[in-house]
């Protein structure tokens, strides 16, 4: 059982189900529309799997037009629609309602067209994360943002929750790669933002769109920016005695102007876990670990890793390993990337997602472990330290329900210490279902109502995801439309 | 006289002058309101010279609070609000109404906060472009976007128009620098969006607020990103006997994933009037020319120089001149620098600004020459090549109201070239009064009518920056308050 409440299910939509289903059919063709209770269970749940709720139904369109059409009816029939990309959301943006039409653009995968003279390329929204870079390696250029799920997830999952990566300290997250959108309102409208240049005219409902984590509209094709690939990339890794030596570290490594493509960050547990789990050669006689990848020509890189290593020195490093080979290159990344998987392999955890200013890392480290302390949980952080992400890993039991609720109200405290130095809420997870209560810690009625005028504005009857986000008290009535009578 | 059309003057709001006059006085200080018609002429216009109308009055406060209350007047007498940083724009996005008061955030020019851990830089809205950088500079770092007006132009203007520069084709333009804002709404409400880190919970009122030519809301404080400096930069000079040798060069450079940090583009009329003007040494024997600026270490700016170089050989190159010397590299950047001035000792001239896809350039640049033509008017075009934003300058006579209508007309069917082949109205200069009618080129009745439902939202009245942007026709009836009695 969830300790999040949802909204109540509206038995008016339940008992024209099978006229929903069948119009439905009619636009996308009824092998698309998925309402058999077991092949529904495949859509039940995403990434954050304490939460399960098998939705009314399932469509799965092939074009911007059937996405149109789909929506238009569900918006005339008054029903609640979940756009889904692969359902690897963390913070349960994609989880459904017992009312609600899951609406899956995993049939929209193609690529639409490379432009490496505008360093862009046009897909469909259902392509995944790594298929954009596949699609223009053997052209030398690389798609940036680099979530851990990136095999799996799909842009119009990127583009609803702003994914983030890795990479993301030096190249930005999907806002700031994207360039032009397809998007389906509500009610069926298509409209294009951006294009494939910078400062398109009037207001940026391109920006506004990405983010909005699916409650403004579905995302049906993408121009996305395009990089050019660097020669090579090397990380070094640096052990330290004490998390204020790694956060400082972290601090003048920026400060002095040096921009790494990624710096990492572990502390003694999540080092010692990933390290029975993945042999990467980590040293365990330290408190805090860094990761720092240089990329560029060979020059470079051996010029950027020398000054990285002399402030690592100056802040008291301890242990300095520089990768020599591709081979050791590839340990070290080894333990980093089997971070969530060895954690697994010991424990369930809830992965939470807040920032922090740089500077404040030392003492949010120490009150995070008090935090769980208090709660009899145990804790590991992974840190996309360059840009203050922190990901605390709370360590729980999933099948204990008192434990469940434990975790979630040990995330929150830890969230709201995050906004109280001055960070976010989220770093690159979104909101979902798992932040909404805490959004009043981050913004004030003010501002919370700025943002839901907007909803009501694009989205009237407030169909479009909408159990997430925003704190169930306090929300606009939404508008109701009156629903078709006529099939 | 314009032939643009501006809104009827509300004689209502005329009439009451002297007690709006006194109730801004007692917000912000007597002395800071300006009324007198021969001081309010220096307020008259904007860089768009064309245009000229005197405001109702000026008002200057100098912190978030006094904007707030000031636009809470103004809302609640209903008179128009124009927001100034140093009217420097070139589309007439400060160009004020004769029932307007005109509210500037010259006295708000202080830097508040530099972070470098975070790179980060916390300033009022009234800095200049080029005091961002300067107050940086000295730890190394710098401030991207980079307009030509940067030694004049404010933030404010900056984040309202999403100014862009030279540098842009490797930083983006203003809304990929901009991390935070503290913005006031029409009815006096402040709010704050964004912060020092990426991807803030919510959804993105900071890229709408970017770009949206002070409709929404006046910027007081931002926070800004700061990068850190190149070790070096140098250019090179690359001349060809064709406009389609050049543009080919530009698409190849970019599509073989080389990155320069400026690629601009001066085609033949170009190159004589700076070179009369600077003697900067550029050939007068070709076509087109390309600067390209390239930085980095001492090695990597070799390596890249000789890249590019090989590249321009392949695509027909006439002429190559490497800068040897800072000198050198003076000299050729003082022609390009001096382009406007020297362009304006020969003529008046209507700065242009749309983009195109790169690949389109040569058959534009005839079209753009055919256009003009047709005219009887000169043209002379300037572009940043690499992204695609052409600036082609219309060379009239200011003081012949046929010539400006003319002109006006030409630059139109230029900027609908542009969207034709793909490509935008507007590419760093905004809409402004310039090309509100075109617009309609570029959206469909759908498109305006979801940004104008936006401006509708926050600013029922349509009081900021009323005759801007939208095309006069096809607007929602403003939502008229009650305006005050009481004084």
């Amino acid at each position: 059982m969830s300790s999040l409440a949802l909204p109540a299910v509206d038995a008016g939509i339940l008992a024209k189900r099978a006229r929903i289903v069948e119009r439905l059919g009619e636009v996308v063709g009824a092998r698309w529309v998925i309402s058999d209770e077991d092949e529904l269970r495949a859509y039940e749940t995403d990434a954050l799997t304490a939460y399960r709720q098998i939705p009314l139904a399932v469509a799965l369109p092939s074009t911007t037009d059937e996405v149109s059409r789909v929506l238009a009816v569900l918006n005339e029939e008054g029903v609640k629609v979940i756009g889904r990309g692969a359902g690897t959301s963390l913070a349960g943006g994609a989880l459904p309602l017992a009312d609600s039409v899951v609406v899956g653009v995993s049939r929209m995968s193609r690529v639409l067209d490379i432009d490496t003279a505008n360093r862009a390329i046009r897909v469909e929204a259902g392509v995944t994360n790594l298929a954009v870079s596949g699609a223009v390696d053997h052209l030398g250029f690389f798609y940036a943002p680099d979530p851990s799920s990136q095999l799996a997830c799909t842009i119009a999952g990127n583009v609803a929750m702003n994914s983030g990566g890795a990479h993301c300290l030096k190249y930005g997250v999907t806002t700031n790669n994207v360039l032009g959108l397809t998007v389906v309102l509500m009610d069926g409208t298509v409209i294009e933002l951006g294009g494939t240049h910078m400062d398109s005219p009037g207001y940026d409902l391109l920006g506004l769109m990405t983010g909005s984590e699916g409650q403004l509209g579905i995302v049906t094709e993408a121009v996305l920016r395009i990089l050019p690939k660097a020669e090579g990339a090397r990380p070094v890794l640096v052990g330290f005695s004490s998390n204020t030596d790694a956060g400082t570290c972290v601090s003048d490594i920026i400060g002095q102007g040096m921009l790494p493509v990624v710096i990492e960050f572990m502390d003694r547990p999540a080092i010692r876990i990933c390290e029975d789990f993945a042999h990467a050669g980590y040293p365990l006689d330290v408190e805090a670990m860094l990761i720092i990848e240089v990329e560029g020509s060979e020059e470079e890189i051996v010029e950027q890793l020398a000054k990285i290593v002399a402030v690592a020195r100056d802040n008291g490093a301890v242990h300095v390993r520089e990768a020599k080979t591709p081979a050791e290159s590839a340990a070290i990344w080894k333990g980093r990337k089997s971070a969530f998987g060895a954690m697994g392999r010991i424990s369930d955890y809830m992965c939470m997602d807040g920032t922090i200013p740089t500077g404040r890392l030392p003492e949010v480290l120490v009150k995070i472990s008090e935090i769980c302390e208090g709660y009899g949980l145990g804790v590991a952080n992974i840190f996309h330290a360059g840009d203050g992400n922190l990901h605390p890993l709370v360590l729980y039991d999933v099948n204990d329900p008192e434990q469940l609720e434990k975790a979630e109200a040990c995330g929150a405290d830890i969230l709201e210490l995050c906004v109280e130095v001055g960070g976010c809420l989220t770093g690159e997870h979104g909101v979902g279902i798992e932040k909404r209560e805490l959004m009043t810690s981050q913004f004030n009625a003010t501002d919370l109502d700025q943002q839901m005028r907007i909803k009501t504005m694009l989205d009237p009857q407030w169909l479009l995801n909408p159990a997430k986000v925003f704190p169930l008290a306090g929300r606009p009535e939404p508008v109701r439309l009156k629903t078709s009578e006529a099939a």
